[in-house]
């Protein structure tokens, strides 16, 4: 990375102009809940009128889940060189049970603040780190297990409500499919009390480091909103840190629910800093990419202290949920043998080669009780790695991978013994006849603890539409109870994304969590699918691309073959042109039965039933007027 | 269209020439039949060597299903003037019960061959049409209920088959997983037998006009591979015959197994003759558009007498299936007056407001067995339309849509009783919890005579991106037991699709079918995959690239990171750089391994076994010269 990108980033810091417009017709909204300090994000979407023969009708605005933080709020001052405002501080603050440090606790972080040579690099606003009180444990679970509502519940509650108790007073929701849940028992509406027993419960977190304040907090839960994750991070072979940044601001306007940062190459700890501190949403790492690169990528030279070190590093940065990889036991090895793809996931080969050189059970499961004492002093959350995820079809569910799927499911019970938060990941590349097998085998293992899966990919033989092999795979295992999917760009197997691939991948993520929320009939699902398509089914062509995930390609692809402003209110469009239109000719057969004094669609259907019975009993003529 | 681009098209008839290059180390080869004229094409793909420290090692080519005709075939001469070979020629005229007509039958393609204004358009090359003789019926079903194998069906048997034998004598096929079948009997191997049992049951057609001898027979039905269309077609809004052909040879490039024309807009007669001329795969059409373009739009003059002839006209030009909205029904109608979107089907919402002008039942339903007159007297093969399917998530499986499907069940029977194939259309919009209901009630109403889908599209608010909101719904409902799946592009909705949206939606369906061949457990299914998952395993970059649906797009996506030709052999790519690879890491794992003299990957895991439970059972060292 040259010195004039970063030079660039520091003193200009502009953040992209892209990310931080509002989107077409939307506007940001807060909701406040029991306290001023706690305002809730929305993007309401406002419509155009219906244009029906009795004049024009007004449709009311509609409300979406917004992660797009301050970025896309016009009153919001930006400036990457201060980080976002921190709007949990005083909430962190009131419990009473951190303290703030006198410095950085990891050698590391003092080395590299140390270093004038990274003086360019580094993001200068930083603040002094928190930690647990000696012998306190400030995890959300931990609270949720006293009975504690904190106003991170309370956040989360109003969130995922998104105005529903509006909505369904409006009937909106009458029209929605009832749904098949398979097993998932999500309310009417959520309490901050339901939100409380479903962490304390461990089927639900809130990944919410006490180091990242910026956080707007979001819930990971197969009994809420399915949620989506992007991946950014440079690696030795390319990309910057303001690319980096770029990637995140982008990918949380298009709707990333949490981002991981997998960078691998140089400097990735001051790139780390400046995405924490510019990011509204959740932030992962895997943590074992970083120790790694301490030991010059010599897997064998890897070591407890050198691992504990990189994650109190990170912990102190505000890292939220940090991937381990301590399901990787030495006898799992040899179980990959003969597949066909062997070990695919980054971390699981760096610990089964670390086992193997060494002769010795891995490190992350020998001290993991000594993991869980790190995680609780900051409030990280586990999201347990899954190193022998199949990576091809042929080795779907084996028995590695459902060996390993086992000593997660041993693991997550010792975390929960520390009140620590956990999630577990899943794969991979699995045929579609396969994926609810590993669903169920998870709830089963883990004991309902949150699933997060990289797809699963449904077939190995489209390389440049693996957004697609895995977007089918998540949109499944979603609907089985999948909490949070991770996303997979087109560049997949192939290269790194650029910000097209990171926007194609969100897009496609989006509509697999979505498609999961309307499947399993989760309150309010199918409220936006029915505005947009009344709104497709009247001509109303802004609203129909303003209540699209991505208003500005659908304008795009209309507008290419019918550029004119007076298509967007032409009553048909370029596939049939005007004679053919099927919504217009249905239109007028509504109209003829209007014309019979039928106004309401209860009267008409009733009047053409009537009409339509007699015609069937008799053969005599119906609407005898037409 | 200007007369510039048809005296182009006329004098020069360029094929389009990116259509007519091999895939990349492919060939076309050709298996002979029982007849040197029964020459089945296949696509060979070479690979390249494995690189082992024992030296290299060969890798076997690999042979797919080709659907892109003479034209990736370097050996073929290709004139669009001339139109294909008729490769079922004398297979057609062997059997004795057609017969050459003088002219054409239909009184509008007799005006239109007569006007002289239409010259610069006109295919040139025209053959006289066939009919049966009276009373003789020439369809595939027909002779398949008489016992007779036809050429027609030792084709599709050789072409499904894909050299199966080959590949399950050297053992590819041992590492594939059963899969699900949902019901679906597909044998170990494909026999004309088997294939003239399925077509004699109504499981399964070969839409095959006798008119269209330019044909490469395929199969259509749940116990053979899961099969895709395209549509094109200009509209009253854009787009040339030019176009047209271009976008036929460029979407069976990309594996569309059969292509509608859904032209709305002028020359429509004229368009056709050219595509069905130059097209190696079944042709479908919606004849009630052209019927409609017949009486300037306006459905209530339609005739029954306008639409027999324009079925006329169509059948001798050589189109194989015809979508016929028989289904919609008078009674049907007021059922969709409660809809969100009401009649989304162009053919259904013409038939609509017809019934409803003339206070009539259909003249599709009613004149339905005139209709397999017609039909048998070609092969011409129904595709029954649905109609009534729901355009939106909140009208899918309601009363009108499954209404009609009974219907279509009862049109089913007669078509049978007059040995007329038939398939039936489906959804549409269906969020995934009601995608199986679809599926099983059609195989309930319709006695499992093939299903062709469009979509489901699982979500309607990804304008845009809707090649992916149906690809979804297509491989599960592919799965489940769809025949066919109908292709969407990410243009649905908002305008005409160009060339790169037919490849972007043929490729998006191609995972989705093969993703359903993968779960149903189709033989031979997962030879690709394993193969293409080998091939990124070894870093055989290039196999990599080709063995996958699209190898240009994955190629371009490669070198968008790593351009250099090095780089294609690289033992790492650009997503984690040289240090971090974990399939490198994997090899290193294994290299340890063979160290210890173990060879065969089950000594390896053997090994590895007895090693590791030393290990665990005593804590003792293993592999201690590592």
């Amino acid at each position: 990375m040259s010195n004039e990108t970063i030079e660039f980033l520091k003193d200009a810091a502009e953040v992209d102009q892209a990310a931080v417009q509002p989107l077409p017709c939307s506007r940001k909204i807060y909701v406040t809940g029991s306290r001023p300090d706690l305002r809730v994000p929305m993007r309401e979407i406002s419509l155009s009128d219906s244009i029906t023969d009795s004049g024009t009708r007004p449709n009311e605005p509609l409300v979406v889940y917004d992660t797009s933080g301050p970025y896309t709020d016009p009153e919001a001052r930006i400036d990457l060189r201060q980080g976002l405002a921190p709007v949990r501080q005083a909430w962190i603050a009131e419990r009473g049970d951190t303290e703030t440090l006198p410095g950085y606790t990891s050698d590391f972080t003092r080395r590299r603040l140390k270093d004038p040579s990274l003086d360019v690099l580094r993001f200068e606003e930083r603040r002094q780190p928190l930690r647990a009180k000696p012998g306190r444990n400030v995890s959300q679970m931990h609270y949720a297990r006293q009975g504690i509502i904190t106003p991170e519940m309370e956040f989360v509650a109003i969130r995922e409500n998104m105005k529903l108790q509006e909505a369904r007073a409006k009937g909106w929701l009458d029209s929605q499919h009832p749904g098949q849940s398979h097993g998932a028992a999500m309310p009417a509406e959520i309490t901050p009390e339901f939100v409380r027993e479903e962490i304390a419960r461990g089927r639900a977190i809130i990944p919410a480091n006490i180091n990242h304040p910026e956080l707007e907090p979001m819930i990971i839960g197969r009994n809420f909103l399915v949620k989506i994750n992007g991946n950014i991070g440079n690696s030795a072979v390319s990309s910057s840190i303001e690319e980096e940044v770029e990637k995140l601001t982008w990918g949380i306007r298009w709707g990333a629910d949490t981002v991981m940062d997998l960078s691998t190459g140089k400097n990735i700890h001051e790139t780390r800093e400046w995405i924490i501190r510019n990011s509204p949403v959740p932030i992962g790492t895997v943590p074992i990419y970083q120790a790694l690169e301490k030991v010059n990528g010599v897997a064998e030279d890897l070591t407890w202290e050198i691992f504990r070190d990189t994650l109190i590093e990170q912990a102190e940065q505000g890292i939220d949920y940090f991937t381990i990889h301590a399901g990787v036991r030495l006898h799992h090895v040899p179980l990959t043998a003969k597949r066909v793809t062997g070990i695919v996931s980054r971390g699981g080969s760096i610990m089964a080669k670390w086992c193997l050189a060494h002769h010795q059970e891995s490190f992350l499961y020998t001290h993991f009780e000594e993991i869980c004492e790190i995680m609780k002093a900051y409030d990280v959350s586990f999201s347990l790695g899954d190193g022998l995820r199949p990576g091809c079809i042929a080795d779907a569910n084996d028995e590695s991978q459902f060996g390993e799927l086992e000593t997660l499911g041993e693991l997550t019970k010792i975390a929960w013994k520390h009140d620590v938060q956990v999630m577990i990941e899943g794969p991979g590349h699995v045929p579609m006849h396969l994926i609810k097998e590993n669903m169920d085998k998870q709830l089963d293992c883990c004991d309902e603890a949150p699933f997060y899966t990289l797809g699963p990919l449904v077939t190995d033989i489209a390389p440049g539409y693996d957004h697609i092999t895995s977007g089918i795979g998540a949109a499944m295992i979603g609907w089985y109870g999948c909490a949070m999917l991770c996303y997979v760009t087109p560049k997949e197997h192939l290269g790194l994304p650029n910000k097209d691939d990171v926007k194609t991948g969100i897009i496609t993520y989006k509509i697999a969590a979505h498609a999961a929320d309307l499947a399993k009939g989760h309150p309010g699902a199918q409220v936006r699918d029915d505005a947009l398509s009344r709104a497709r089914f009247e001509f109303r062509w802004e609203d129909q691309f303003n209540l699209g995930f991505d208003p500005d390609t659908a304008r795009a692809y209309h507008d290419e073959t019918l550029p004119k402003d007076s298509a967007k209110v032409a009553h048909f469009c370029s596939m049939c042109g005007p004679k053919f239109c099927s919504m217009k000719i249905t239109q007028e057969v509504r109209e003829y039965a209007r014309e019979q004094g039928l106004e309401t669609r209860d009267a008409i259907e009733q009047g053409m039933r009537d009409k339509s019975r007699e015609f069937v009993d008799s053969g005599a003529k119906i609407y005898s007027k037409i």
